[in-house]
C-alpha cells in the first residue's frame, strides 16, 4: 500500500475529478457503500478467486484470551475489506432498490484491497472507477456503458485503446459446434483466455494436454487463426460471421453486431472490434463482454460485461444488470491530462517582521481574487525554496514587508 | 456504516470539493495514506482512547487453525484500520520528510474508522478533513490553520461560528497558581472538560469528591464564573487577562493575543475567542487548543491544536506541527450550499423503436454542449419517471422518436 505525495495525489484528484464528471454527464449517479462488508457476503462465491485475497477485520475489544478461547476463532473476523465494487453494489441495489429508478445507473469512484503480493501494476489497495446499469436486459444498457467508457477515455486525453467486445453465449455456441463435451467448457475457455500471452501455438499444445476431444481442438485451432490476413475485420453481422463457426448463435451475434454498429458509428469505426476469443476471468459474466485494450500497455485498462445472475442472488429475484471498470491505477500512468486548478499558484515570501494579521489581510484578499496563495517566511538562503515552489506548481512569487499593506503593492515575479 | 445514496453522495461530494479547494486556496498541499496502517504504530500510545476503537485487520490466508495454534493469536492480525489522520500524517512525514517542503502544509480528507457501538451523529466509518503544517514553531502555524477554517466555513455558507482558543500551558500555569499539585492536574483536566455538559456547579462537586486540595477547587471556582456578566470578552491581553488568574504565564498569553487578533482584525472580531476552560481531549496536544462552536449544535464542528511532540516519537528528532480538523459528518448537516452543477441535466425520452446510434448521437451532441444526459426509455405510464427524473435533480426532458435525428429538433420541457 502506498503514500501519495503532493503532485500524486494532486494528479490523482484531477483525472477522478474528470472521470466522475464524464460519468455524470451520461447520466449515471454516483453512490458510496463502506469499505467494510460482513464476511458471509465477501465469501458468497460471487466473488470467484478474489474471495480469497479479503483482508479479514476483527470485531473491536478482542483480547488475545477471547481469541484463544473461542471455539472458531475466525467467526470473530467477521468483515472483511472489499475486494471489488461489484459485490457491494449487488448488496446496495438489494437494500436499496424501493429508492433507486427502475433502471440504475451507478458510479462507484473508490478503492479496494487484496490480500496478493504486491508486484508491478498490482497493489494491495488501488482505486476502481465502475459504472453499472441495473434493471436494463437490452443491449441499450452496453451501447451506454462503452460510450460512456470511450468518451471518458478522450476526456482523461487517452487515445488509441480499443475496446473489445464478445460474449460468453457466442463463446459456448462456438465449443459446443467445436465439439467439446459441456462439461469441459470451462477448462478450455481457461487455456484459451491465455491466447494473448501464449499465441495459438501454446493455446493448442496445452489443449492437447488437457483431456478433451482431440477433433475438438482442430476444429478450434482453425478459427483461432482468424483472420488469416491479420487485417482488422470490420464489425457488424458480416464481420462476426467470418470469425466464427457456421451455427454460431444468431440473435446473438445480430445483439453483438447491434451494440458495436453503434458505437463506431457515433465513436468511430475503430473503436470497438470483435474479439471472439475474449474470455474474462469472473464466473459471474452471463453475456457481453468487454476489454479496454491499448497497443502501449501489455495489460488491459479496464473491463466488464453482462452479469444478469448476481443482483438476483441477493435480491431473491432476477435483476439485469451490466457494468464496466476502469482500473484506474493502470489508467494514471497513460494519462497526461494537464490540471490547470494551480496555474495561478502565488507564494508571498515575507520578511520575519511582518505582523500575522497583516499576511491574513493580504492572503484573503488574493484568494478573493482567485489565486491560490502560500505564505513563506524569507529564509536566509532564497534559492531552495523558490526550487521547491515551483517545483510545487508555484507559478509566481512576491516579496512581503512590513510596509506592504495592500495586494496592489505587490510585484510578482515568475517562477521556473 | 451507512450508504450513500445518489443524492446524498451528490451533496457529500460537492462539500468535500468546496472544502478541499479552499484549503488548497489558502496554499495547503493534498496528501493521501493508506487506511490500514502497522498494528503496532497505532497502539504506540499516540491515539489516546481511539487506540482501543481501532478494527484489527488480520494478514490473509490465515485458517481457524492458524489462530487456535498461535501463541499469541493477536499477533497475526498485525494490521489495523486508521482511527484519525495523525497517526499516519506523522508516520507519513517521518517516512517522506526529504521530500517535502521545510514548512509542509498537508490536507487530508479521508473516511477513519472506530469500533464503537453507534449512535447519533456518531459512526464507525466517518470522514475527516485536516490541515496541519508542520514545521513551524511560532504563532504564524495557528493563524493559517485558523484562517484556513473560518475561511472554509464561509465558503460552505456556514455562518455564526466561533473558534474557541486556549493554549495548554495556560491551563497548566493556572491550575499551579490555584494550588493543584502537578499530579493532579490530569485528572483536574478530566473534569473541567466537562463544563459545557454539568456546568460550575457540576463540575466543582466532582472536584470535591476526587482527592485534590480543596483550596485549590475554591480558588478555581471563581475563574470558572467569569466573566461574572456573561458578556463576552474582547480578545487580547488586556481580555484574556480578565479570565485568568494573576500570574498567568505572560508569554504564552502574549503569543495567544497575537494569534486571536490577527484572526479578528481580519475576519472580524466575533470569529476567535479566548475559552481559558478548553481542554481538548487528547493528550498529545503541547500548546494551542481550538475548537469551533457553533450555537445551533450541542457539539463542536471541529477542533485541532499544536502537538509538538508527536512527529518526533516517529523521527527521533523535534518537529514542531499543529494542525485544524472539521468533522465532516457533523459539518454536512450544517452546510447547505446549493450543488449546480445538476442544473443542466436533461432526460432524453425515447420511443422504444429509435436506433441505439441514433440515441448515442444525440447524447453525446448534448454533452459536448456541456448538458448532463440521461437516456430513457418511454414506459407506458410516464408520470412515475418524470416525478423520479425531477427528484434525481434533472431540470428538463425531451422526447425523441426514429425521427429526431439532430439535437436541434429536440423540444425541451421544464421538470419540477
Amino acid at each position: 500500500m502506498r503514500d501519495f505525495l503532493p503532485a500524486d495525489k494532486a494528479h490523482r484528484e484531477h483525472v477522478l475529478s474528470v472521470i466522475r464528471s464524464s460519468y455524470r454527464a451520461h447520466g449515471f449517479d454516483e453512490i458510496e457503500t463502506p469499505v467494510v462488508e460482513d464476511s458471509a457476503r465477501l465469501h458468497s462465491g460471487l466473488g470467484g478467486d478474489n474471495e480469497k485475497l479479503a483482508f479479514a477485520v476483527m470485531k473491536r475489544a478482542l483480547t488475545t484470551e477471547d481469541l484463544r478461547t473461542a471455539p472458531d476463532p475466525l467467526a470473530l473476523a467477521d468483515l472483511g475489506l472489499r475486494f471489488d465494487l461489484t459485490v457491494p453494489l449487488a448488496r446496495f441495489y438489494a437494500t436499496h432498490r424501493a429508492e433507486l429508478p427502475a433502471v440504475f445507473r451507478a458510479i462507484q469512484i473508490a478503492p479496494v484491497w487484496r490480500a496478493e503480493r504486491p508486484q508491478k501494476g498490482r497493489f494491495r489497495q488501488f482505486v476502481q472507477c465502475d459504472i453499472d446499469i441495473i434493471g436494463e436486459a437490452g443491449p441499450a444498457a452496453e451501447v451506454e456503458l462503452i460510450t460512456a467508457t470511450v468518451a471518458t477515455l478522450e476526456a482523461l486525453g487517452v487515445s488509441g485503446a480499443t475496446i473489445r467486445v464478445n460474449d460468453r453465449r457466442i463463446l459456448t455456441s462456438m465449443l459446443g459446434i467445436f465439439g467439446f463435451d459441456t462439461g469441459d467448457h470451462e477448462s478450455v475457455l481457461i487455456t484459451v483466455d491465455k491466447l494473448d500471452k501464449v499465441g495459438v501455438e501454446g493455446v493448442v499444445a496445452e489443449l492437447r494436454g488437457k483431456e478433451v476431444t482431440p477433433a475438438a481442438v482442430d476444429a478450434l485451432e482453425g478459427f483461432l487463426q482468424r483472420p488469416a490476413s491479420g487485417e482488422r475485420t470490420p464489425f457488424g453481422v458480416a464481420g462476426i460471421r467470418a470469425l466464427t463457426p457456421e451455427g454460431t448463435d444468431e440473435e446473438v451475434i445480430a445483439e453483438l453486431a447491434a451494440i458495436g454498429d453503434a458505437v463506431n458509428s457515433v465513436y468511430g469505426t475503430e473503436v470497438v472490434e470483435f474479439d471472439p476469443w475474449l474470455v474474462r476471468g469472473m464466473g459471474y459474466y452471463t453475456g457481453t463482454i468487454f476489454e479496454v485494450a491499448h497497443p502501449e500497455f501489455g495489460y488491459s485498462l479496464g473491463g466488464g460485461g453482462r452479469y444478469d445472475g448476481m443482483i438476483g442472488r441477493f435480491l431473491g429475484t432476477g435483476v439485469p444488470a451490466a457494468g464496466f471498470s476502469l482500473g484506474f491505477e493502470r489508467l494514471i500512468d497513460a494519462v497526461h491530462v494537464a490540471d490547470t486548478t494551480g496555474t495561478d499558484a502565488t507564494a508571498l515570501v515575507h520578511d520575519p517582521d511582518v505582523p500575522l494579521a497583516q499576511l491574513a489581510a493580504l492572503q484573503k484578499q488574493l484568494i478573493a481574487g482567485g489565486l491560490r496563495v502560500r505564505l513563506e517566511r524569507k529564509p536566509r538562503n532564497l534559492a531552495p525554496l523558490l526550487a521547491q515552489l515551483a517545483a510545487s506548481g508555484f507559478s509566481r512569487f512576491a516579496y512581503v514587508t512590513a510596509a506592504t499593506t495592500d495586494a496592489s503593492e505587490l510585484e510578482f515575479r515568475h517562477l521556473d
